[in-house]
């Protein structure tokens, strides 16, 4: 074996290649929501394809099994083991999807998102019918090539955004959330509504204010930028990791509690232990939420973060509407129903997560009929929120996800909101004044702890593992119900 | 053959693959320039080595003489034609270097600025000696691997910039500038200098104004954006061209002339037949040279051009210290001797490129020791330009190109000077009107005849032949001359 290069080594480099050219798919994607020119849209396309064929032959190249084969793992970090099992993750998704498939793929969930629209702006789900039902049968085959036998397809897509994680068991956490989470509702919408902020707030003032939150909680300008954007998002890696924002001038909170959001998962990439390898990644796409929504919520919807941020609003937008911090802390946790997932509040956040993964899973093991489908939506809000869709817009064709064949990532939204609240019970033990830590927006230590025990853990252990060593607790619906429960307790006298 | 894919589709699939690749590196380099965090330098350093090196493994792809030699030649087009040429060009230039060359000549180039930029601000060209010497042992590497027996190294180099040229031939295009430019400048430097302009102008209004001249002369902005930088360029293709500027509060000319010089650069590029085929891509860089030129020097310093532009100016910024069109026509053709090719005038520039131009080749021949260059560059200076070089910031250390290990380069710019006034010449028959049409900046027809002689061929015909067929006349320095002689005789009353 002398002179020979050594197999780790090799493929480490192949896999430092790869992750390189995935954040540029990842820059030229963010490029085309926030710089390119109107006229750019066909050339991007032909490039985002070309690079991501390109990143397909890199997971699919035939060095890969040989160079694990090659490699004597009896003496290997978890780190390093994690890299090689991602490489053979990536692998087997590249090889068992034969190419046809994964470009027939890209095209519906192009040709569905534009029909989605279509339909959307019609108000008529049955233009989206054939479309949506061509997503789901190329999603059942994606997932049959890569399902052992006997598994559960809907496991397959699923495990794209949470490695490991098992629809069956998921559903029994999320689902212990209902009870909780309707009795909240009941209880609450027989309580006067609070005041909401009213007036006009500039869209620079929003935007600096936002900037001014942002480096307050921690997220390096020097290793990022804030753009604005129709729909908000946070993309990149390492020392270039990019928030995008956008502002209503009639209401500052969109801004501000999107850019929080955004610098939740910005801080958890900007953390990370290095930007190249597979094992440094993040951990699954809940456990990226749970640190957005810890910093929106948790922190940001804090009855003590108003004491900082009442008199920060004054101070960019002038006298407000409403008397002090206690007002601000009421309005921002306004508790209102809804029809529409984003602009849900804590409370009914969930329930709109728990509809969605429920039909999207029947739709996917074909218990559910896509004819069906707007039907079925309709009745189960009936019953999880007691009112009727007026029209699909409001219902089944509120989001995009479907159109684009992303099935198994709603259900990683309401995991994010579960871990959140496990980590904040366990830090709040571990820092006991972080209140006052928060009311003078000084979080460096509540960072620390973040960076810590997640940031810099990388995707070494599977989520619940790694919540679970975090918090030193298996994780579990009973601290976000907890949380939200003493939380809206107090904040409509329940 | 029946069922088998044909192979000149399938040579065409590969080079639109590739080009799109190509137009990828473009657009992660120009947002290094624009947008990029400064944290993200390393990780863009990475990613920029991972796409040069899928563009590497794309064109030399052993497909490719495969499907070459398949293509039966006899019944294709002309553009057809070049593409398989440019395919061939592509795959010689991947195959002949050896990858451990390319590699040592990036590193060396990334070396090679460091260290010129130290030895720029220490004003010492020693310091920067081994580096350059490194370099240009490369580049002669480089050189040996492409050239035939025989051959001039230097022409290979060149040839990268400019197809199919030869040093020898283009020294003596270049050199029949020399008498004329000499003795235009030793007769304006005994005349008076014009007024220039002097005040205070917001950055602003500069861009407003630069925004204005760009859209009025053709520049698309809906398939392009302008942003700020420090050293000015346009990037990108089709549909996505977009141009860099820079301002000066104290003068505007900076930001208003270097916006048009870009644009020139763009239009070309946004009138390109398409956007992924090698023939057709960008003649020569001669050839882009003189469409921004053109738009800069023929348009845009031009004495009609200032008729609109003075009130424009007034718009913008309020009373101005010049008098009247006249005096701003004068201003921006102020001819000045200097040490700095960009910052000189039209009179001097192709002057400092001559120098450049023997130089270089030199260096590359071995006719010139690298420790031997700031002496023979002074000498060259007094000779030239009749002024002693104060120190090695004002001279050899000036310019970043050979530090990048850019040989051949040089001369593409006075290649485009020339180009540009054989266009003006053979431009104003066939539109008598054009002074009017530059007074009304109402500039389409001129772009018009630009795009159907130049922008639209492409890469099909090699740039003198291109240039012949645009103007009816073998291209040469004696339409230059004569625009030069006749507009400065007139400016300075010769």
């Amino acid at each position: 074996m002398s002179g020979q290069p050594m197999p780790l080594p090799q493929l480490l480099d192949h896999l430092k290649r790869t992750a390189a050219l995935s954040q540029v798919a990842g820059l030229i994607s963010w490029d085309q929501e926030t710089m390119m020119p109107t006229d750019g849209a066909a050339q991007r396309a032909e490039q985002a394809g070309a690079i991501a064929t390109v990143i397909h032959a890199c997971n699919a190249d035939p060095r890969v099994p040989e160079w694990i084969a090659e490699i004597d793992q009896g003496t290997l970090s978890p780190f390093e083991l994690r890299n090689i099992a991602e490489a053979q993750r990536a692998y087997d998704r590249a090889t068992k999807i034969p190419s046809r498939l994964a470009e027939e793929g890209a095209r519906a969930a192009s040709e569905g998102q534009r029909l989605w629209a279509q339909a959307r702006e019609e108000k008529d789900f049955s233009m989206f019918v054939p479309a949506l039902r061509r997503n789901i049968e190329l999603k059942r085959d994606e997932a049959g090539c890569l399902a052992a036998p006997g598994a559960e397809l809907y496991d397959c897509l699923l495990d794209e955004f949470e490695p490991g994680a098992r629809a069956a068991e998921l559903l029994l956490m999320l689902e212990s959330l209902r009870p909780g989470l309707v009795a909240l509702r009941e209880k609450i919408a027989g309580k006067p509504a609070p005041q909401p902020l009213t007036g006009h707030f500039p869209a620079d003032a929003q935007l600096a204010l936002a900037k001014t939150i942002a480096a307050r909680i921690g997220y390096n300008f020097e290793a990022g930028r804030i753009d604005t954007v129709v729909h908000p998002f946070c993309s990149g890696n390492g020392g270039d990791v990019r928030i995008t924002t956008r502002t209503d001038e009639a209401d500052p909170f969109n801004c501000l509690y999107s850019t929080i959001h955004e610098v939740g998962h910005a801080l958890y990439a900007q953390g990370a232990p290095d930007s190249y390898l597979p094992a440094a990644d993040y951990c699954s796409m809940g456990v990226h939420e749970s640190q957005s929504r810890f910093w929106e919520n948790q922190i940001g919807r804090s009855r003590s973060f108003a004491d900082w941020l009442y008199p920060a609003m004054e101070g960019a937008f002038g006298e407000l509407s409403l008397a002090g911090p206690d007002a601000l802390y009421a309005a921002v946790n306004r508790v209102h129903s809804g029809f529409i997932r984003t602009e849900a509040d804590e409370v009914h956040y969930n329930l709109h997560i728990l509809l969605r993964f429920g039909l999207e899973r029947d739709l996917i093991s074909g218990a559910l009929d896509v004819g069906d489908l707007e039907e079925a939506w309709n009745a189960r809000f009936v019953c999880d929120f007691g009112e009727t869709v007026p029209d699909p817009s409001f219902g089944v064709l509120q989001d995009v996800h479907w159109s684009i064949g992303l099935f198994g990532y709603f259900p990683t939204y309401s995991l994010g909101n579960i871990y959140s609240a496990c980590l904040d019970r366990a830090m709040r033990i571990d820092l006991p004044d972080r209140d006052a830590m928060i009311r003078a927006a000084e979080t460096q230590p509540i960072l620390d702890w973040m960076r810590e025990k997640i940031h810099v853990k990388g995707r070494v252990l599977p989520a619940p593992q790694l919540i679970e060593e975090a918090t030193g607790e298996k994780p579990s619906a009973e601290p976000l119900i907890a949380y939200l429960e003493n939380k809206f307790s107090g904040l409509y006298d329940l």
